[in-house]
């Protein structure tokens, strides 16, 4: 089966930078694929993307070295398995705040004895080897998220769940259930968090990621954690067109050509 | 009918910027049209866009003041009258060599007496009004491309047909056919042409548009265009993400952060 | 943010009209964003609707001051959170038959602290403005659905959960459960829960919503509905083109043209 | 293979309605197949429609007795190939003005000796028969539009060509090539040249058809016609959701209800 | 309503054979459901299908009478109800392993008082009939999957839940929580699972169902099994292109031709 | 640029065997892309497919050393680029039946001064190389289709033109043009034209191609044909389903089984 060569950097503790897509479409998946990165993240839960234009971005990146994960809308079994049958190598799963619910997504995402996917790997199979049954459980990655002051309560029992093998800290969320406003850079009481979600992954042996942009990354590198977003599609059309416009009108360096 | 901000512009000999789009994506055009410029472009030629989610972008731009124009795959009669009655403002139409294929693009985009486009706008009347039918021939943009050896040779020609609002240049294939590999700002001959055709348009009152980037719209400028293209979206993903590699890797000023 | 219109007249007492949208376009959803209507509901429950397609219907309907609701396939925390994030300005939710299902349904819809609704409005933001998370929990509408006996039992406890903003009664499913044939119009014991529920919701200060077409709208007015549907796309195709059949065959009165 | 049902008809000089389809979607095309038309035509000019969403209106019409045509783009060889191919049993051909162009669109819907079409009819074979290729050329309608006053003037040089089953007036392009606003009903010198059509149609044994509405049918089935539209699609919603305002308003009779 | 002809034949207890569609294509559906077949499953789980694609497949379906069934992603009320209204006759529900969970998976199947499923059959109205309601309780199958081995043990149970129409065994989950290796013709304790419960099956008046091929059809036959899958959209692809390769390379009997 | 090893074997002199794709679906081009032959072909003339699709299929076959052409719906300057643009390596053009029609294929196909083809590969640089404005010319495949007895009495003048590196012989509708049913191995006059074309193609230096099934491969192989069609989606589907009903009925060996 196809290795997971981010799952490999983690168990050597290299870091991992990823690329989130929220852009229904298997082009600008395919064009961030190409990039360099180490995986991207179809985001099936605030991106704009439902399954079968989701099936065409693995698809496009399938074509490349970079591992395609997807974030799911919910933490919720058919659609786990729909996309793990469809190729993803990794899945993001909000919203988990106890063992219970991370012991339902490591469920959705393990063959039995490990846990309960049903069977039936359609285009994995083809992406990710004939003999996926054999390797699945050790390749796929099951990444639940934490995001709430809940969570961050129960970090021990989530993290002790087998089968997790890194979680995910959304940043937006987590700031809300802790009184702050949604964002990526907040102090107290979200800077205690992510330090302690860091240090407890370690702990436990499993990976910590985050929700992040380039310029949090050596932050985010320094307190161990190994699973970094840094661009976005969206995101970067956005800000390269603010970023265009100014250099075009001349106020990026304060000179504004004058014509007609 | 609804006013064309770009044409009020270039009446005025006022400078418009315009975003590219190439992803076959209603978000990606939505997010592009929201950022200030005068009008995007999708590009049903290059880019990876048929018409049924060309409509689906049209209807997302709709929402903005954003102008949108559509580059048609070829200069035929029925993919532009597609476009319109699906509420393009201007239509971008590629290898336009002879006063002959100027004169069939415009008879596309006008009604008689004008030209010979069909009647029903059965979107455009939505979004541009109830009205269509006076304002259109005034408020649509034709658009014939300059980009072959050959159309510099037959500028004149090519300027003096009633009905050309504007011309663009596509300096990858201006540059091949004079000989030169693909690019935007390569030397000459490609630079004598590019100076020529805005003299050429100024001459004949018809506007000069290139496509370019952010760093070649002063130059473009100065040089008497007026409608410059200076954002992609599946080019700035990619930039993006190149960028932030760098500055997540600490790259981007020599310091490489070290993990693990 | 972007001011939700018809919980402003909610607020007022008065009356707002539906129109009801079961067809998977982009462009009927628009046509009918034109035509005046308070509100539209993009039915992804018994219309034939799915996510991808609501997305362009959502951005087709941005374009027109109309406010999009978004009647879900069932009481799905995933799925609710989705159309939010997409721009649904209210969302019908189906089946609440007990309190736990109603503060189920509002935890879907606000955030923290009002519920547990996880932030990321990557297309919202735009539609709706970028301080959508301050202005969200206020603007959003949480409408659940009164359809069965069981509910109209329960009526005071599922109206007394905080955030419910109005309901919305399903005359067939209710019909079905209280053993009559599915039907807008039923006599007893419909009629009785009909009065009913809008007496309680005057009641609880929660807006009374019903299914109908324009024909009961006056009788809902009068029995306290201030959220009524009274057209639909798929409907108006069907009634006009059956009424279409008889004037051109005459049979609209009495008179049928023989030809040949 | 499957008898055109409506050539049958206008063979026997009756009349026959048909159904218009400018939305993008099976499921609104199957709502119009159900309605007792004797056809419905997907317009892939003017309605929002494109091939591959015009193949899933097409199978979905399939289901039902009612004949589909569709209306191309333009008088262009591939895509007529392609809508018989998918099952289409009839193709209008927009701005046909000469024999010339009419003998275009015969060859381009007849299989050699008749014509040129290629041969694949991967979809109609299944639909219409395995035995497509014997009786493609005597079922499928070749419907050329006549709809510009150079067209009237022709109007024996290409009824003439062998091949041209019926002629489909547009009235709105007659009437702006004749000077008028574009409108179904115009007085002179439009009226002349619909009696006009009609008649020479009679002389050539062609059928005369108009894009009209039921309320015109019966003064086209007096002048000749035999294909007459009355209904469409989007023209439904948009006439039903004005009608079902004024009703729920109470505006229809003059009497408006207040509430609140 | 239409007859559930399926349903009939396993009322006589006669063979019914099925067609498996992962290939999300409206084209595909239709090419396999005019093979004769009396099923065809639309695989949601497995396959590469969501709604608004198995939409088209429906009504693809529609235009024959092959019996089109579902199998939903999970045993979830909001999908059931969504497929149901599209126009399947038939749902295959994965993972049933509790009397609790069948009597979820009938209650989303039944209208009330057999289940609680909601009303509103927008295109299967259309399908099937306006006397749907009528109907539907009888005529739509309800299919539950054993395919684990607590499924096994708790046949009983679940066989005695009213309004189970058949049970489909799925042999790849089935012999992985059996400790074997995924496969359709498995050894014991497979065998034994296998003949258990098509016993168990005939005892409770519940057809027995099971995914298979063709070769192992009439070993299914013997055991009593009455529902069973012998040929796939996608699986047949894979095997004709390679046995095709060995035909045309001329191994398929060993002759190897040499060319240049 | 990534290597045309078609082209690579063509030189060769080697066979090379196609699968043929006429299903609108990346999944089902990933899967015969997946099956070991020389090359698929999308086929946009008489398969289902339009390029919104072609571009997914393009992507999914990507991941694959299988090499994609495309059957285009014309010989079309336009959509001949769309389609190299996204990725095609070789391009299969309809009814080409003179050395003037053969040469404007040519000149689509190929950049300045081979010919005129618009410079941006916009997907064509992800999928074959940052360097494909200099391979492109060399690695692109141009084959015009030899399909009719007027294309057979001008061989030497369309093999003659330069650029055509293969041809590929329509049987079906060869055999019309010819006076035959459409077919794929009729007599005479039809065998005659296939050994006079393989004759001409070798004498002129252009592969001679042609669409078959396995059985024929060999027959062509000897005719000096290395372009042949073996498989394909559809009529796997087809051919399978029907022996698979045989089988699992017992009528394959005569065998009937009785069940009930």
């Amino acid at each position: 089966m196809r290795t997971n060569t981010v799952k490999e950097k983690w168990a050597r503790g290299e870091m991992t930078y990823g690329g989130w897509l929220s852009i229904p479409s298997s082009f600008s998946a395919e064009v961030m694929a190409h990039q360099g990165l180490d995986w991207v993240c179809i985001d099936m839960q605030h991106g704009l993307v439902d399954y079968q234009v989701a099936l065409t971005m693995l698809q496009a990146i399938g074509s490349t070295p970079t591992i395609p994960f997807v974030r799911v809308p919910w933490n919720e079994f058919g659609i786990i398995g729909k996309v793990l049958d469809a190729g993803a190598m990794g899945v993001i799963i909000p919203m988990v705040n106890s063992a219970e619910e991370a012991k339902a997504a490591v469920a959705a995402c393990r063959y039995f004895p490990d846990g309960s996917r049903s069977f039936g790997p359609t285009r994995a199979a083809y992406y990710a080897g004939s003999d996926y049954f054999r390797g699945a459980n050790q390749e796929i990655a099951c990444i639940p998220m934490i995001e709430t002051g809940q969570a961050v309560d129960r970090l021990d029992e989530i993290l002790s769940v087998p089968g997790v093998d890194a979680v995910y800290v959304g940043p937006a969320d987590l700031s809300i259930t802790l009184g702050l406003p949604p964002g990526m850079n907040n102090g107290e009481p979200f800077e205690s968090a992510r330090v302690k979600i860091a240090k407890a992954c370690a702990a436990h042996g499993v990976t910590a990621g985050i929700h992040a942009n380039a310029q949090l990354a050596a932050k985010h590198g320094e307190a161990g954690y190994r699973m970094v977003t840094i661009t976005s599609d969206a995101g970067s059309i956005a800000i390269q067109a603010q970023a265009d416009l100014k250099v075009a009108k001349g106020t990026a360096d304060g000179t504004k050509p004058v014509y007609g």
